[in-house]
Parts: structure tokens; sequence; C-alpha cells
């Protein structure tokens, strides 16, 4: 059985990679005291802590963090109008974070559950069921893996190296990432795509809890991801995948403005999907602009699994429409005229307006809240318009 | 540093898997005592051993096993004028077995070394440059791996494992084999995608001597892979890969006519690119028929690197035909009226003439032997035209 990892009597990493280049955005409810967890690799960078839900709530975040934090009323002063795009009583609000960074690199991990009451208990049915369902965060505890060898996995430091090493994704290298340590390209490999392109996007996986949906959760609620595959793989040029907001880092300069993940919670007819619409909006774009997306490590270890009944009242809309929804990505096709994140983007708002909106009203909800994000985007960021 | 297991007092697997349905296909030129080392796992199946070079020559086969042998005397008499599309004086004419076996799957590794000189020494690069390149065989040996506690890897199993359960080519799933014990699809997988597709191929690995081309062997001729990498995926439709015959198992029902592996040797202009050229034209084949290939698990111990500078005489013309192989490859559209792998074969065939001959009348001549080869296995196996 695997185990989290004890992180106490790791020394800080004072030469810490990319200190000045990289934040981390963390989407909370409540406090942070999971943050002393991951001290040891994470209290060298700046923190962007966005508050999810009340902002007349204290949230307290352990001490010798270096951080921003904004609640709802900044957000609406920051964005006024276009404050709309951003989701409220939903982790999707994370993406605000991403846009007010002024960092090259992004690191985004979910925060600690704010409440702990044992899976599927009927008192917690029915304080899930009472709820609105979109006003319940997931109940997650993310924190510190341990490789087989028993060492605490240094996420951050994982994603780093994923990031600053290439990726392959016109041709499938068998043993794996070629820029790793101890391995290359095999035989058969062309040369000419060896070089590689730059990699926009690092996606880490977790140990113990899968990040299933809730029906998968409801057959299998004892199942738990006990394998340590050491890999990192670059997905390939034209497929898609499903894209967990969990355990993420990413290039803000190369993709940022694709990583908007959408209308969730408060008065939004689903959950659960924002960074799975945030993952295909960004592969398609990878796609078409010539960027790499890499998945595998860093592991992070999910204690704590989410309710499958407010899961699957957050959710079940979106399983049907992913039937739709995912055919509709794997055929979408940008124009050779946009060749910024940003034309890409608006290009794909109307493509998911046009084609998406016969499915159900919220995607042309969800079609212009994609244009708001990027006049907020550039409005906040004025100088990565390319 | 990973060694090669030792199988000795692992009792005979006598309820071995599939038995009456697989066979297992050796290309050799000497003795075959190798096999000593995988007695316990292929013992109970049936081989087919392809003798290569010399007819004249006695193979030795260790007690025990159950095999049909095949030299070069009767590849001529069971094919006729057909046997030009076997390859002579290369391992690529494993494949013939492929075309004998009245088998539902095939299983197939190189045969053990038949000389082991110290790589790089001045003396047998001698002997390779003074020898006609092709006639050299890989010097290479294979044997049985250690998982990472420190069991004996039974490669066999594993395959087979492989090649009964689905394979998902139409989404990435980043929790690897959906259909392995302990995972599943994760969140964001569409349902309507999950019960999969039949595998036709499953790619296994080696751990130690990385299947590197000459010019990596060269720049790195100490790099071992040691990484055991728990996993098997699969490779996505659309999504080319280099397919590496060393350890290959596959239904030959489902894709048999596709796995030849071309001119190579004796007369020919290239050598080492015989299980690239079958991987290139079977993933194309099984993309457009809606079958799936896998890659990853089982490994097996390769401990003896090849030479690279013979290497290098076989595969410079391949180096930079792959450039352009790959591209035509990768843009090969089938017709919606090839519905089985000869037709599909066939219409490949006629690509391959039309579009690589200008490259070099060396495809003119592989294209020819495509058809052959289709006719042949046609002739021997009337029965699987479906």
């Amino acid at each position: 059985m695997v185990e989290p990892a004890n992180t106490v009597g790791i020394p800080l990493n004072h030469a810490a990679l990319l200190k000045d280049e990289l934040d981390i955005v963390i989407p909370t409810i409540r406090n942070l005291d999971f943050l002393d967890m991951w001290r040891p690799f994470l209290q060298p960078y700046h923190l962007i802590i966005v508050q999810d839900g009340d902002p007349s709530k204290t949230i307290a975040v352990p001490e010798g963090f270096d951080y921003e934090l904004y609640n709802r009323n900044d957000i609406n002063r920051i964005l006024g109008p276009k404050a709309s795009c951003i989701s409220f009583k939903d982790s999707a609000c994370r993406c605000f974070g991403y846009m007010v960074s002024k960092k090259k690199y992004i690191f985004t991990i979910d925060d600690d559950c704010f409440v702990s009451f044992p899976q599927f208990s009927k008192s917690a049915l029915r304080l899930c069921l009472k709820d609105c369902v979109v006003s319940m965060r997931d109940l997650v505890t993310v924190s510190v893996a341990k490789d087989p060898s028993g060492k605490a996995v240094n996420a951050l430091e994982q994603h780093i190296k994923n990031l600053l090493c290439p990726s392959s994704p016109f041709f499938f290298n068998t043993l794996y990432d070629p820029y790793r340590e101890g391995a290359d390209f095999v035989r058969g490999y062309p040369f000419s795509l060896r070089e590689g392109v730059s990699t926009a996007v690092s996606h880490g996986l977790w140990l113990n809890i899968p990040d299933y949906d809730a029906p998968t959760q409801l057959v299998k609620p004892k199942e738990r991801n006990t394998r340590y595959v050491d890999a990192v793989m670059t997905i390939p040029k034209g497929t898609l995948f499903p894209m967990c907001g969990m355990n993420l880092a990413f290039d803000r300069d190369l993709i940022g403005p694709a990583m908007y993940f959408g209308l969730m919670g408060d008065g939004q007819p689903i959950g659960r999907y924002d960074d799975m619409w945030a993952g295909w909006c960004v592969k398609v774009i990878c796609d078409h602009l010539g960027l790499g997306v890499k998945t595998g490590l860093p592991y992070i270890y999910h204690s704590k699994a989410s309710n499958p009944f407010v899961n699957l009242k957050k959710e079940y809309k979106g399983i049907f429409w992913q039937e739709d929804i995912i055919p509709f990505f794997q055929s979408a096709k940008l124009s050779k005229e946009a060749v910024t994140v940003q034309q890409c983007y608006l290009e794909l708002s109307k493509l998911v307006k046009e084609k998406l909106s016969p499915i159900d009203p919220y995607f042309d909800k969800l079609a212009d809240a994609m244009v708001t994000w990027i006049e907020a985007w550039d409005e906040l960021n004025p100088a990565t318009k390319a």
C-alpha cells in the first residue's frame, strides 16, 4: 500500500529552481494548513491564493510563505464586469490566479479539504444534497507522494524539469521521454524530429485515490492507485487527454491564455469539468501551434476521495455532453491566421458557439465567457500579446 | 544496475496460457542454447525456427522443445518463385514463420548471438567490414528480465495479457492501460470509448542495452536502460512508433498479413529496418481498421550490444530515407473499400510504388515484394482471407 511521504526533516530547498519565474496558484475555501507538508518544496516560491466562496471568511496561511490572496471582492474590483468569466464557488476560480501572475511558469495544486467526513456516510450525503451542488468543493487532500525508494517526491522540481526540456509530439518514443537522463530516441526515430518542440504543459499524476468520475467511484469505491510508473511522456499530436487540474504546471508565456477553467460552480449546470475543458482547449491549441504537452511524473498523494454522490450531481450533464464535446475537439481545425494563443482561443470560442450551442444554451454562455476571459487576460497582460 | 534474471528453479508452466493457440517464431543462424534460459516460460509452446543463411549448417535446439525448423531450401520449396519476398541472411526472414504458422497468436524473439566479440574491438571491426555487411547478424543476447522485486519476467504471459484485453486508441488515458488490475479510465474519459477495440499488437521493451541506432550507439556507448517502467499503453490512433522486432507479439488473425519484414540482408541496400517497416505498415493499417497497438511491458533483458560500425553500414541509407518514409506513412490514406488486412496492404504497396520509388529503385522492388508476400500469404492461408 502506498502511503504519503513524511516531509519532516527535509531541508528547505534554498537553491529553488526558477524561484523568480514561477508562481504557485492555489484555490481555497478555508485554511491552508496542508502547505506545512509541502513547505520544504514550496516555501521558496511565491503563492497566489484564490479564495473561493464567501469573501468575508479569513483564510489562514501558515507562517513563512510569501503570498498574495484574492477573494471575490478583489476579483470583481480588478476585472469589473469581466469578472463574470471567473467561476464562483468552484475551484475553477483558480484560473484568475493564472491571469494576475506576472511569472513565466505556473504550478497549481488543490488545497486541503475543508471538511472530511467519511465517504458514503448518510449524514454526508444529506449534507451534500441539501446544499446547492455547486457550493460544495471536492473533499480532497493532496499531499506529498513517495517514490518507490521511499523518498518524498518534489513534485514542483519534476514539473520544472518537464517544462524545461522539449516534447516530442510528432512520433512516439517507446522508451518514453527521450530527454530524461539514461534515455534517448530509439532506433527508427527520425533525426529531424529529435530537437523536439517547446513544452507548454506538464500534467502530473496521483497515487492512492485515482481521479475517477462519479460512476467509476461508485462502482470501485475501494480502488487505489498503487502503481508508481516512472515515466514522463509527450501526448502525441492529434490525441486528446483528460487533463486534471490537481497537480499541473504550465508555461504561462506559451499557453497561459488558453488555461481558462470555464464556467463552473454557482449558477452553472455542471461542475468537475473545469480542468477537462481547459485541457481540451489547450491540447487543440498546442497541436495547432506546435507545442508539447507532457504527462506522467510527478505524483502527488491524493488521500481523501471526494463524495461520489455530490460528484454525480455535478457531473451528470458533463457525462452526456462529453460524448459530443470530444468529437468536437477532435475535429476542431484552427486557421493558419491563428498564430497567437489568444487568436486560437477566440477561433475556438466561435466554433464552440457554432457547434456546441445546439446541445445546450450553456455552451453559448461559455463561448461568450471565453471571449471575456481573453479580453480580461489582455487587459491585465498587455505585453504578452505577441 | 539491472541484471538478467536467473530462471533456474522456476517450475515449468504446465497450465500455459493459450498453449494451443500461440507459436513462438525465432530466426536463427546457429544453436539455440539461449532457449534454456527461457525454458520455464516457453517450453510448453510450439516453436517455429527460421534458419537464416547457409542451409547446410545444423541448428541445435535444446532438448524438450517442440519445434519445426525451416531453412532456405524449405522456404524455396514451399514458396517457389514467391520465396523472393523472404529476406536472406537477415533476421527479417522470421516473417516466413508468421506465414506458415496456423495459430492465432505469434510471439517472436531474437535468438542468441552467434559470436560475441567485444564491442569496438579492432578485430571485430575488421571482421565486420571484411564480410558483406548484410551477412552479419546483430550480435544480440536476449535473456529473461527481472522486475523491480527481483522476479523473473514471464514476457510471454504479459504479451498474452496485452493481446487479450482491449486497446484504447481514440483518447489518451493518463493512468495508462485502463484494463489492468487496479486501473481504470479516469474522469473525463468518454464512456462510449471505454469498451475499447481489439488489440492486434503487443510491443515489449528491453532493459540494459537500449535499442538505439548506430549514431546514438556511437555517441552513447555506455548508456544502459535501467528504468523499469511499470506500464502498458495504447499508442494513439494517428501516431506512428518505432516497432522493434526483438520482443513482439501479435494476433495473426487480426494483423498477420501486414507483419511483413520487408527486403533486408543479402542483395539489399539496407538492414535493421525490417521491424520498423513492418511497424509503420501495421500501425497505418491498424488505425484504418480500428485495431489497437500496445507498447510497454513486458521487458526482456538485452545483454550484448550489436556492433555500431556494422549497424551504421546497414542503417545509413535508412537514416536518410526515414525522413521521407515517416511523412509518407503519416499521410497515407487507405480507401473505405480496404476492409481486410490484405486489401489494406495491397493499397499500401501501390502507394509505396507511387510515392517512395522516386527516392530509390529499392522501393519499387519492395512494393513488388509486398504484393508477392500477400500472394504467398493467401496461398498458405486461404481461409484467413476475410
